[in-house]
């Protein structure tokens, strides 16, 4: 079924103990299409500078994603550099530059309104609100943010948040926006707001996902080397509503699958800097490390 | 089939955001003792001094856990003071008064040493060795440790570290053991010192068991509410030995069960300060919270 992005499209600047990479593709609705269309194709929706790389879009399209609601406009691409300390837990952001992206609206293509799937990637939640008036009611939404906006935003936020279906947070994010630090305390607030579910996403340390019924725990895949953790949380959702969308099914057993899906999305994703490791990402190496996966959680309890 | 604990006991007072209590029961072989007795009888080792308290003995022998071994000292019963912050991650030491501690050797009395099951709980390493020297060849020897000794006796833990088939660690003390942040490289180093297993625990992001072949991550099971994180990892060896001894099966696919046992045993030691919330459990309880964590980690795989 088919899946609709909105986001941010961004040159990035990082460094990390393992080295440094330059204006090189980013943005929170690349690294959730690029990873979702290793199942499904994808309609991207965010706007660039007339400097944007053609190369990067001649990759977007190498993968099926539709560009037809990608704004170009006059003006210089959004860029983000940052830095990571060793432990990698957390990006000390250097410089945002909006450029372009300050005064993006996101408009939707008329064929993308009937989109079956939406991940609203982390943007503006008045821009998240925008989108969900102009897409017809999907089968499922999904909506991602981040520290600013739970800060700066919050009433916007909430409203955004009782409009979809699934929210993910990291752990932070989580305990920030409920003013707890017990996240499964966090899960409940947020459900309470009116998502039917919510996932938290805890880096290194996995994910857990929480139902009004039902808690569902994946670990993270474990690695010996991570260069580079920019867009894992975006790589985690692509792989997520990608399996979704592929299956359309969204059984409670189905979900927990999908979040496994999006657990080895991010783990390749962290394998390098930028979208590399995903550029080099064969079908084959993606079901090996899935049943590599299974084997990591799996314990037969027959006696 | 027969358990051996050694380790130490102790009078701790702990404060957490949550209460405080003063001399009340604990120790890392109390704590693992108490734990296992759940699933087998435990023959305990170790050391206290005159003033330990008679309704602390009368408490250990109601869950049939043998004291024979149990010396009892002219003098004052090993102390330890600490408080938790509000994160409860990590236990930051107020004081230490070893007493008694200071000049115990472990005397093995002759109906334990062939004990099959042997865990050496948190105690010096060459206390530990000693222990090792005195017991027939265990099925399954555990053996624990801490910061202070990979500090100051890292030699002779490292030796220890050689004559154990399964060693726990929590992610703190595998990073500084191996000299590196990544817990998968400090997994395999540890085994590269000769042990078949090495289980890191991470607290309130669950554990992981590496073997040369497999790995298995699982959860923490969630909870609401963490009231005192004091001896949550002695627990869990518990816990895991218990289960362990009780079925006498080693292959991985038991280990993992068994890791889940030492994983719910320590949610439960977590709920109430010192060992309350474990006397008060009841197998029905431990039963039913095994069985909510099967469905924690569940998922079906079948297409």
């Amino acid at each position: 079924m088919s899946i609709l992005v909105v986001g941010s499209v961004a040159l990035d600047s990082v460094t990390t103990p393992f080295g440094e990479v330059k204006d090189v593709l980013g943005g929170s609705a690349i690294y959730a299409s690029y990873a979702a269309s290793f199942y499904s194709p994808v309609n991207l929706v965010g706007v660039v500078g007339k400097d944007f790389p053609e190369q990067y879009l001649a990759l977007l399209k190498e993968r099926k994603i539709s560009l037809d609601g990608l704004q170009i406009e006059e003006g210089k691409t959004f860029r983000w550099s940052g830095y990571y300390e060793y432990d990698m837990n957390q990006a000390q952001s250097l410089c945002t530059e909006l450029n372009v992206f300050s005064t993006f609206h996101p408009h939707i293509p008329e064929q993308y309104r009937s989109s079956q799937f939406v991940f609203l990637a982390n943007i503006d939640p008045e821009l998240q609100i925008e989108v969900l008036k102009q897409v017809k009611k999907p089968l499922l939404s999904i909506l991602d943010t981040m520290n600013y906006w739970i800060h700066s935003k919050r009433q916007s936020l909430l409203k955004v948040i009782s409009m979809v279906d699934l929210v993910l947070l990291n752990d932070n994010e989580a305990r920030q926006l409920c003013n707890t630090p017990n996240l499964v305390k966090a899960a409940k607030t947020v459900l309470s707001y009116g998502p039917k579910i919510v996932i938290i996403k805890k880096g290194e340390h996995g994910s857990s996902m929480f139902t009004n019924s039902t808690v569902f725990s994946a670990p993270a895949y474990p690695l010996e080397m991570i260069y580079d953790p920019t867009g894992a949380g975006d790589a985690f959702a692509g792989g997520l509503i990608g399996h979704l969308a592929v299956s359309g099914d969204l059984s409670d057993n189905n979900i927990r699958r999908a979040v496994i899906a999006g657990s080895v999305m991010a783990s390749f994703d962290v394998e390098d800097f930028s979208l590399n490791r995903l550029i080099r990402l064969t079908q084959e190496e993606l079901y090996a490390r899935y049943r590599a996966y299974r084997m990591l959680i799996h314990f037969d309890d027959q006696e």
